[in-house]
């Protein structure tokens, strides 16, 4: 059987001190639980702290880079996945991820939790009101929110089969 | 000099009818003004309304496919750009256009609209409400509104060098 | 009725002298012909020679660009692509061809045939014996050999429905 | 500090019996160094033995999928790489690895072969003679050869810092 992944996405550079704590969290929470995490493997913000927080309690992380180097990774990732396809990329984070975790981000994140909805990819928004935009899936079940770590590992208990 | 190229964004099969025939109206403008029309390339929705007006108006026309085959592409699509990579298709798009408009759509436009901003790519929303998740981008210049396909038009002239 | 697509391969830095010549001619036929002809778009080699050969000779070229940026493209170019996907965009190339030439090259242009014949594409090498690697797919009529741009344009017309 | 990640590439459906066995040991002694297997994940020929040679040893087995739904993967694969980008993610197997194990195959093992050597990317070609086309390469340094899976660890060992 394959290993369940769990996709943690978030702002980078611009992730506040808040929020990388959480994704630190949800990392370490990850890791207890036997689940691989992935992200988008740079050393930045909710990326960074999430991996972090897997790796520092011996969880097994992903990072799907943009670049064409694998050397522009964080040190928190175990495996370095280089795509050398960009922002491309992002489709490869959300249809590799069984479940896709998002804390808040700019454009960048939203544009992973659209491309998941759209592959019918359930999504997990951790203090992150996605306003709008995306009612049409909250109400197809797709689309969850959550306000804490440990609730975001529930409402994963809840919807998959894991 | 390459050619001045114009994506246009919306819904797929779940457009309205008004906003294909905005569309329509958008793509025999665009070709009016010598620009080339580019999308998804699918024969539904606003892709397929876009590409008609354009075409029927003397314009050349550019779908960039999701898929491996080019007989999936519209009637109306002069150049057939066949990726095989699916919505990561979706980030080809946006960075091939120099300035891309949304009509109104689901999660796939919402992830054109995100990748495009994110790559500091200038969009104009026609009757599309992207509420408070890209108000950053309003700010920065990045994104704007037009109510109708002749209001685009003059934001495109207003915004970009052409 | 999509236009035809030629795709014209070669080395980029490392091409000599006559296979630029030869590329040049190529895009003076195909665009004789009224197809369209698409290559990787860089300034560099064949596929300069060969854009150029088709832009003085008033055909419509395309380059599909590894880059983020359309700047990086040869200035007889008319629809720059700008995939952001690196060597990925070589499969872009070759499915979005009807047909593929290919000019002698290193492993940039190897990949491509490769990519085209594992994709069931036909290919034609010009000038360029493609050694013992590909003798399956000679022998299946994928694979096709010429000796002159305008043999090339012979064995097009045998080959294709066009 | 990441996992040093070796590919392992080859036939699909083509593979001989021999071929499956040799990829099968591999597997095996990857498992045995501590090292990642890579490889196009699908439940076929090269792929699917180098993964079972691995996972029966206790190795760590990811596959970069060209499909859009990871059920198409190898029972054998531990952390299936999902990309919807067909041949694409065959640009994604070389980035990602940090060497090259080539055994016989058609169109597709050649596309990443000569994708690796474009992206300076060591190769070893494994009972496979990739005659004259990739010449320049071995004398380079990139491109060797080995006859054993054996032999092969022991290149992997003096050319790579491991």
């Amino acid at each position: 059987m394959p290993r369940f992944i769990v996709g943690v996405m978030g702002g980078g550079e611009s992730a506040t001190v808040e929020h990388c704590q959480m994704a630190y969290r949800l990392g370490e929470l990850i890791a207890q639980k036997g689940w691989v995490l992935l992200n988008g493997g740079r050393p930045a913000g909710v990326m960074e702290a999430s991996a972090r927080g897997a790796k520092e309690n011996g969880g097994l992380t992903i990072g799907i880079l943009p670049d064409r180097d694998s050397r522009s990774s964080s040190g928190y990732i175990d495996i370095v996945i280089v795509t050398g396809m960009g922002d491309g990329r992002n489709y490869i984070n959300v249809l590799s991820s069984h479940v896709i975790l998002a804390l808040p981000g700019q454009a960048g994140t939203i544009s992973e939790i659209a491309l998941a909805l759209k592959n019918r990819k359930k999504v997990i928004l951790l203090d992150f009101g996605a306003d709008n935009l995306f009612n049409a899936y909250h109400q197809s079940g797709l689309l969850h929110s959550a306000n804490t770590p440990e609730e975001v590992i529930e409402v994963i208990n809840s919807i998959m089969q894991v």
